[in-house]
């Protein structure tokens, strides 16, 4: 172990400049502080820039081998393509690799960790790489992987209202450029005259997203599903240890600007009542029950903007099948959907060598 | 029968000043012309108002009983507690009622009718009135059946995305004003700025809808259901005559301004294969079938709005169940979902005048 004088572990940001790692500079400054030294590492675009981190200003410097000298370990959030060039040089070097991308995910030599879930899981790392789930799979599965515990999971059907950060600054940009030429119109009324209001500003998105919904998030794969959903269904399926779980997605981006939704239909192996349901989500790590209608109470992603866990709401049993649950849930997309449940893992491989 | 010197029913549009009503008056003026007088009624408000109907002006008149006098066919699209009044007044004196509120659309002696599912149904008519189904219901109903013709349908798990048009005027009228808050800004990142901008104009919804969804429709039925999560699975029971058919919805308001999506999980009684799906789904009347991702083909409500049909894309085989498809379709929600729909049924009724 390569740890500092304060006997604290070493860690690298890297992908420190990007709207992921904007966030994981937050965090790791707002977390109890367990690292020693933290590098700031970036493309050499970025080489030089200083971040705010802790209070003080950090120099950015850029992605080479020798960064990762004396590192314990290291948060990768780049593109998957540096990711999967990049993850391997740090593990060779001794390195824990905690990576957000998809480079990773479904190797079966690496683990999928979401700590509220499969903590253990983040212990047995043949290639020293932990991999962090996707936004989408990250903003129902702490809430899903607590009712699986008590009740044993059998089949899902997930429907995703995501936002646009989830499509990086791009996504963003897009959005508020839309919402200017939609804002206060008449438009929405009658057929393509948004389309024709936006024009070609559909920056990363196919179709135009102010007033409007577009069902298609990622790459085209096998007979008409899209990338974004073949994530959500394999990585719920790894992170839950349910190789054979029946899983039914269909991604959809709204104009939100951070925060995924999701509704979820999940059955159970078998009868589950909403009362013990409840009792799980209400003292589950990491989810936050708001589900009293009665009372205007259910999470919308204006309440769970900027917060860290998932929350849940609109909590019923289904109504022809008592081994069956709906609910709708709500997770900041770029905390536990990505910066947030990165530092988590990091943290748990801390305690490792603050533990030793 | 009451018909004019032309041989053509008589026809009365009570609520001719509404939201739907304006449509509706839209449709009568393109169809094919096959009424004779058509009176345009509305709420006392509103008597003497001239509307243009056929490339004419027609003088509004209040409602009364009198103005039933002579009549064939009356469409009422009027709030539920008028059409609870006012229906079994026309129909004691001979009218066919075609309601499009709520008011009937349950009792077991009044048909609920889709044209394109159960036109068969709207010949059954006990007490003379025939209901029109509610817009999310019609999103997907005329979909849904063809595929239920076919394949025998066993499961439907259905989330919407509903427009703010579904709350009428004052729904529009409240997303506009939100959009104009928040276009531009930098909203939508910290928990409740967008609420703090949106203040107390949140209009018919329990929360700002700019920027943000809201899993709640309607008013709260028992067991956490809210009204229009029930009415989407009884309706769709009556109209399919699946009296037992397991659904489960959720309903989501999203800040769209016309036309309602969803998405669909269907399970049926035995295998099926996406290209009968798609065979059936190209052919079936009242559908469009604009499914090809790798053209970046799928419908969204930009595209949908204005039009008639049911739009329907991202077509997939469930899979992990054989049984299984998966769907998204767009309808608009002032057309298929409420006038359009009134419309044929009662062009189905005048079939029979004419017919006689
Ligand atoms: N946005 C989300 O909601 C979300 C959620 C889950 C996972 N993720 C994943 O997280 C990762 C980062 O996403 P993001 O949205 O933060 O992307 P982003 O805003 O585009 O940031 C990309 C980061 O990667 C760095 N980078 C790019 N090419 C590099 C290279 N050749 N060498 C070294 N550094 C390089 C960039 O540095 P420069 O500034 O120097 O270019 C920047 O720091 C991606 O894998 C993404 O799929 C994103
Ligand atoms: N909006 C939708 O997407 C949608 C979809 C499916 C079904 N529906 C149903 O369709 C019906 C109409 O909806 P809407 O959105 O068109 O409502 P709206 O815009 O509020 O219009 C209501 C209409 O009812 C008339 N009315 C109200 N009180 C009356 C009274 N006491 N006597 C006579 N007429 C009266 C109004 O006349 P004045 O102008 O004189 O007040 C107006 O013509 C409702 O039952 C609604 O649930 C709506």
């Amino acid at each position: 172990m390569a740890s500092n004088p304060a006997g604290r572990p070493t860690l690298a940001v890297v992908g420190a400049t990007g709207s992921v790692g904007a966030v994981l500079l937050q965090i790791l400054s707002q977390h109890a502080d367990i690292w020693g030294e933290i590098r700031l590492v970036a493309s050499a675009r970025s080489a030089g820039r200083k971040l705010t981190l802790r209070g003080a200003e950090v120099e950015v410097v850029a992605l080479e081998e020798s960064v990762f000298d004396g590192v314990d370990v290291a948060m990768f959030d780049v593109p998957d393509e540096v990711a999967a060039e990049w993850a391997p040089v740090a593990a060779s070097k001794g390195v824990v690799v905690v990576d957000n991308s998809a480079a990773f995910r479904m190797d079966p030599d690496v683990p999928l960790v979401v700590p509220e879930v499969n903590p253990h899981a983040a212990r047995v790392r043949p290639r020293g790489i932990i991999s962090s789930a996707n936004c989408t799979t990250l903003s129902m599965i702490v809430a899903v992987g607590a009712l699986h515990a008590e009740f044993g999971l059998s089949e899902l059907v997930v429907s995703s209202y995501q936002a646009v950060s989830g499509a990086g600054r791009a996504g963003v940009e897009t959005l508020r450029a839309q919402l200017s030429l939609v804002a206060g119109t008449e438009l929405g009324t009658s057929p393509g005259d948004v389309r024709r209001a936006v024009g070609e500003q559909t920056g990363p998105f196919p179709e135009p997203v102010a007033l409007n919904v577009v069902p298609w998030a990622g790459s085209l794969r096998e007979d008409g599903w899209s990338s974004e959903e073949m994530k959500v269904r394999d990585e719920t399926r790894k992170i839950l240890g349910l190789p054979d779980l029946k899983v039914a997605v269909t991604c959809v981006r709204v104009p939100v600007v951070t925060t995924h939704s999701a509704t979820v239909h999940a059955r159970f192996q078998s009868e589950v009542t909403v009362d013990k349901a409840r009792e799980i989500l209400a003292t589950a790590p990491g989810v936050v029950l708001f589900d009293n209608p009665a009372a205007g109470e259910f999470p919308t992603p204006a309440d769970a903007v900027g917060t860290d866990p998932t929350w849940v709401g609109r909590l019923r049993r289904s109504l022809d099948d008592p081994a069956g649950l709906e609910l709708f849930v709500c997770g900041d997309n770029l905390r536990k959907g990505a910066a947030l449940n990165t530092a988590q893992i990091a943290e748990l491989v801390a305690a490792e060598f603050i533990g030793a």
